[in-house]
């Protein structure tokens, strides 16, 4: 709040991005884009507001609680009705583009797409109203290469941004769905349960007994559930272990063992990939109550308790827009995760700090501002990203000015450089000066930038 | 609409873009944000949200009218009142920005930003609901060196995007107060006179003087006004002449005499600039009703009825945050519209369309589908951009596909292959095979799709 009354902050659990921060966004989104590009992926945007039904009931009821609506105009205004709302992921509005350009995709249409979404959830620390999601899907194949593909693309992201120490954790919904019919827990409590389990790390074997106990869920079940969880929090080369286990607590289900199947034939394919190494799977994965149908993916780091991104496939929510079901499978980075943890390692290059200039150019005096202009724009032609101060002013002050901000190079063209036809580079980050020949002065600057 | 009931359509007025429209998307925004930078402005972000009344108030009455309320959330969500809305466009929130960082920010901050505004306005050809702004603002400065940076800057993105034959309005509003002043029109009827002088071209000078007379402005002020806007429509070399006769038109008048000086000296500093050559005095233009303070510029192109992006000096708006005011000039591009006139012209690089994928890596059979994606990740560690098809599936229907996709290059590893260590690369534009040795194939494609 100012003088003025009016608040100058944004909006609650919205932020305001200066240069700098601008800066490692970029970076990290430019590292995204490129490495799903080598993956075949391409490009998609979609808009921020949607039709209000397109989104309603794609989310449970949490998700509908949490969509931010935007009231109809005009006349329509005072009676309080919403028709519009802000992208709530970038999941739906894909499912929606699909079914209306289906003829003109190809059959296997794979995309990625990074855009804000909007939540109005309570803001809390890495939890924002307005955050990036950075997603690939895959369309029109059930084949698990689809998922080895997404598992590998966003390994490599990961280690391009300098993660070593990554797990994505994987499970598949009808692995889960079959574990709890053998456990005896009966369909209805299926979604309690998966609540519940997905907890485990969080409240332990006690909390969710607790929990099943307050959920009317068979008590029995949770003992016969809990020991095949442990291998959970082991280690990456535990999984063959793990699924034997499984395949033999879940038997003759056949929808169970397919899921094993693929798991373990996930597991195999990715052997060759950046994904090797890092998957484990982990039958507590449960990924809420959305719209997975088969794998479920999640991706963790030691030092941050939510996860940096999840995924899965989702062979049905196309078929609600479209009236007929096309297979999919996606994952999604959450930007904003990905960049609290990058600043708290310190893993930003560091040339993103600074001034994103190159060169100040200063004003000798008043009749030199077009001498200054010309010099701007020669540096300019050789690329340079050039800053002009924009009035004659004490040359000192000018320094200081550019001292301040971080330029390394200041320009000077004085009436001895003008007679001269040289300039003046002062090299504020060593304090050293070189007076140059003008047409090299350019060249000059850009090798000691690195330009 | 389909069989599901469910529109598939995005919101009325916004626009769903597929791969080949974001990459001219992308192409454009690379160019402009190349440009700004050599020009030493920094980036920004600010979010899509604002409280709401950081926006009512700003765009004046038509303004507020077209901006799209967001509902209270919770409880109050049945009172049906709106506490957020959408930005409107970048040069509000920039001011909020700056009047909340102010202590952070250099002196002389200028900033880039390329952002979606959002406007309840009537979709129309060019005209969307959703839309981006490109934005530069310098702060800080009330030397004229800020506008011909500004001039120069914009000229420059034009020119990169090959525009040749542009032209840059360029007026100033206390110019327009002056003339208006020694014209005999009142204070209170000068807003009226400069929208309806601002359609001089559209209709004409009786469509003037009759909107003169509807608005009860002095009859004999169109009459002295209209000998003055002739050049308007004329060559960029008359600016001199267009300048002198305002000048003496309106004689002693003091802020009208400083703004003919500055725009004077705008003139002269562009002289080396790229901005050269393409500035016309037209003292007609009047950019709307704004915060606009000295000088105004819009961009115009032969073919496009509206102009390409505009801009000004608007020195009190920081001021309505900060409770002081600061200097600040800035210029807009219109995204939309640039994007419009380029394909109407095919100014695009032929590269934008296609694949985006430079190979194809089929599948033999079920059982070389790691080898398929151990090959992928060998193509990719060389930075090519590689699609894997999904299934085991006939050759022919994975050739056909990538024909399809216009993919340049497709890889197969059959037995033979596999034996001898080589890969068969089928060039599909020209329909030659290849056989190389493994080791050799992604640098083979790498020269031949020219990455």
């Amino acid at each position: 709040m100012t003088a003025t009354g009016l608040s100058t902050q944004p909006a609650r659990g919205m932020r305001d991005f200066l240069p700098e921060d601008v800066r490692r966004r970029e970076y990290v989104v430019g590292v995204i884009r490129r490495v799903y590009e080598r993956y075949g992926f391409e490009p998609l945007e979609t808009p921020a507001v949607e039709n209000i039904e397109t989104l309603l009931g794609k989310y449970g009821e949490e998700g509908n609680k949490l969509i931010f609506k935007i009231l109809k105009r005009g006349e329509h205004e005072a009676s309080g009705t919403a028709d519009l709302a802000l992208r709530y992921d970038l999941t739906v509005p894909l499912a929606r583009v699909v079914a209306e350009h289906q003829a003109k995709l190809p059959k296997f249409f794979k995309r990625y797409q990074i855009q804000p979404v909007w939540r109005a959830d309570r803001p809390a620390r890495g939890r924002f109203r307005e955050f990036y999601q950075c997603d690939i899907d895959a369309i029109g194949s059930t084949s698990t290469v689809v998922e080895v593909e997404v598992l590998s693309g966003v390994s490599e992201v990961l280690h391009e941004l300098g993660f070593q120490d990554f797990v994505i954790r994987l499970n598949d919904r009808r692995l889960l769905t079959a574990m709890l019919e053998v456990a005896g827990v009966e369909a209805p409590r299926h979604g309690d349960a998966l609540i519940a389990l997905d907890k485990l790390d969080k409240i332990g074997a006690d909390g969710v007994a607790a929990e099943f106990a307050a959920r009317q869920i068979e008590p029995a079940a949770i003992g016969k559930l809990l020991p095949l969880f442990g291998g959970g929090a082991g280690a990456t080369g535990a999984n063959g272990a793990i699924l034997r286990a499984l395949a033999t607590f879940i038997g003759a289900h056949e929808t169970g063992q397919a899921a094993v199947g693929s798991l373990e034939s996930m597991l195999a394919l990715a052997g060759p990939t950046p994904a090797s190494g890092h998957l484990r799977i982990d039958p507590s994965l449960a990924r809420g109550l959305s719209y997975y149908t088969g794998a479920i993916m999640e991706i963790q780091v030691a030092d941050l308790a939510g996860s940096l991104g999840g995924g899965g496939r989702y062979d049905n929510l196309i078929g609600m827009f479209l009236g007929r079901d096309v297979p999919a499978c996606g994952f999604s980075l959450g930007l904003e995760r990905i960049l609290v943890v990058m600043g708290e390692r310190g893993m930003f290059p560091a040339d993103l700090a600074g001034a994103g200039c190159d060169v100040l150019v200063t004003i000798w005096n008043a009749g030199a501002m077009d001498d200054a202009l010309g010099l701007a724009g020669e540096f300019r032609q050789a690329g340079l990203r050039v800053e002009v101060y924009p009035e004659a002013d004490k040359i000192g002050k000018q320094l200081k000015y550019a001292s301040g901000r971080q330029v390394p190079f200041v320009a000077v063209v004085g009436d001895d450089e003008r007679a001269g036809g040289t300039v003046s580079l002062k090299d504020l980050r060593s304090g050293t000066q070189h007076t140059v020949r003008r047409a090299e002065a350019a060249a000059f600057i850009g090798v000691h930038v690195n330009r």
